[in-house]
């Protein structure tokens, strides 16, 4: 440990003042510790986030420290669980480098009312931050991946391609673009999440890597095929926006952009009105079979499957 | 996330077969969900190891997993409670690295019985291992640093300074040194913490960074001073073994090496034979005051109280 950066890193923590009812030992001592409420459970999930692989070189930290925070949490926003704590690990190259990804970090356990309940804090050539999020969730109620059930209709909450569009503005010099926004900031569906659980959604994912990559993996969790019908993609406001200047490439963003952290979802037909009162979109059945299929007027059309490659 | 580093990263992961008994859904899913027992508090801490900072680079990589996840393990052991489950974030810079990295930390999770709960496998310039891990304890009785009482006995169960013998042979070229494999193999004195917990023991630290620093923390976060002994320090077996072959060193390894993860902990007298059956040793006492104090047949004796900085 270097001790400079451990006094750095103690400063930065007393900034977290927020402090869990559960909390029974809090930052501060070899590890933290916890009591669950009666009839919950905990949910647990860690992301990674390093400098030049998930954030640009010339983005500034403290955006890059509240991405980091804000796209682990949406894994707790997909299970329906509500954040209570994170663990946090900041490798950083210098102090000042340190301070500014803390910045970001601090204003996003303020902005998701989360404590700082642990973390370590250690020098790399690489700015690297690895964010650990625990939750509470009632017990049994966790939304999976694997609970899709054949004739079930696809749904999607929240945005789709706008990050990855993002990205490329900031990428080639438009580091003023209408999408930058989109990539430098994420918001996690907590809410969303959350009342999908309470609905009784049981299949629910969050899309980080895009809509057909991810898809993929409930297909395969949930042993069934996804049919997305790109007529009801192309209803999507996330859609029609990226269609209204970028007509050529919206389709291709909204199947492969990843990043916007939206939330993927399967509900049998009875729950459609509920649903549509949520702000949810219809995007596809699930059918028997394997993987997933994208069908346009009912025609099954080839398409590259390939998910969003940090950079790549 | 990269692809080929996913299908590795799932490969090893199905090495790890263990699954807690808490454990609701486990690794595969956006985040891993656990009912905690009745009576019981979980506990969490964060350790982070990097290439070149935390072990030296020519060392290979499956002893540098197996050592994230045992220097990890040892801050339960400080709280007294039961590992359970691991979240872990690798970086690694390619394919072998990780495939190596990996082989270390299977082997630690087989050994200390841990479950890998979840994960995040990502590219980074920089080899890094990033572990979070999680235990169990009975309500109310995690040892904590905060918890001396001036009168206490100050204890040790471990070692002292072979870790950092070991890692000086390494550096200097001694790749076969005895003391090599003390800093190459770190053992996690879990038994010994759940030992002295159930002795009722409630202060408690793990040595990582020296036993002058680190008895800091304790005297700072309990608002006393610590008193170490040295005729005492020189009964340590450690000590004994250091002073065969390392005389001139002895003292300055035991004050001062890190990574030997021994346990620092406190007790009333009331409590002494007890803890000698156990093979804890008396190193000192607690007095009223602040900050740490060396004697030498009761005389204070100046010293430089440096902690082990990683490789500085």
């Amino acid at each position: 440990m270097n001790h400079e950066f451990n006094a750095i890193s103690q400063l930065f923590q007393q900034r977290v003042l927020l402090k869990h009812p559960s909390t029974q030992i809090a930052n501060g001592d070899d590890a933290s510790v916890h009591q669950v409420p009666h009839g919950m459970e905990f949910v647990m999930s860690t992301d990674t986030a390093v400098l030049g692989v998930h954030w640009p070189e010339d983005m500034p930290l403290h955006i890059a420290g509240h991405r980091a925070v804000a796209a682990a949490l949406s894994d707790l926003a997909a299970m329906g669980a509500k954040p209570a704590w994170i663990w946090l690990a900041i490798m950083a190259k210098d102090i000042n480098d340190l301070e500014a990804m803390s910045h970001g970090i601090v204003e996003a356990c303020l902005a998701y009312d989360v404590e700082l309940a642990g973390g370590d804090t250690v020098y790399s050539p690489t700015n690297t931050m690895s964010v650990t999020v625990g939750g509470l969730i009632p017990q049994g109620c966790a939304m999976t991946r694997n609970a899709a059930k054949i004739d079930d209709e696809v749904w999607l909450v929240g945005n789709l391609g706008l990050s990855a569009l993002g990205l490329k503005q900031w990428q080639d010099g438009t580091k003023d673009g209408a999408f930058v926004p989109c990539f430098q900031h994420i918001e996690p569906l907590l809410e969303k999440g959350i009342t999908l659980r309470k609905e009784g959604i049981q299949c629910c994912m969050d899309i980080s890597d895009g809509l057909l990559q991810d898809a993929g993996h409930i297909a395969k969790a949930s042993n069934l095929a996804l049919s997305i019908h790109i007529e009801q993609l192309q209803q999507l406001p996330s859609y029609l926006r990226l269609e209204s200047t970028h007509k050529n490439q919206a389709l291709t963003l909204t199947l492969n952009g990843g990043e916007d952290y939206a939330l993927l979802f399967t509900a049998p037909a009875s729950q459609h009105l509920a649903l549509q009162k949520l702000g949810a979109y219809t995007i596809g059945v699930c059918t028997k079979g394997s993987g997933v299929q994208l069908l346009h007027h009912n025609k099954e059309i080839e398409y590259n499957i390939k998910g969003y490659d940090h950079f790549g």
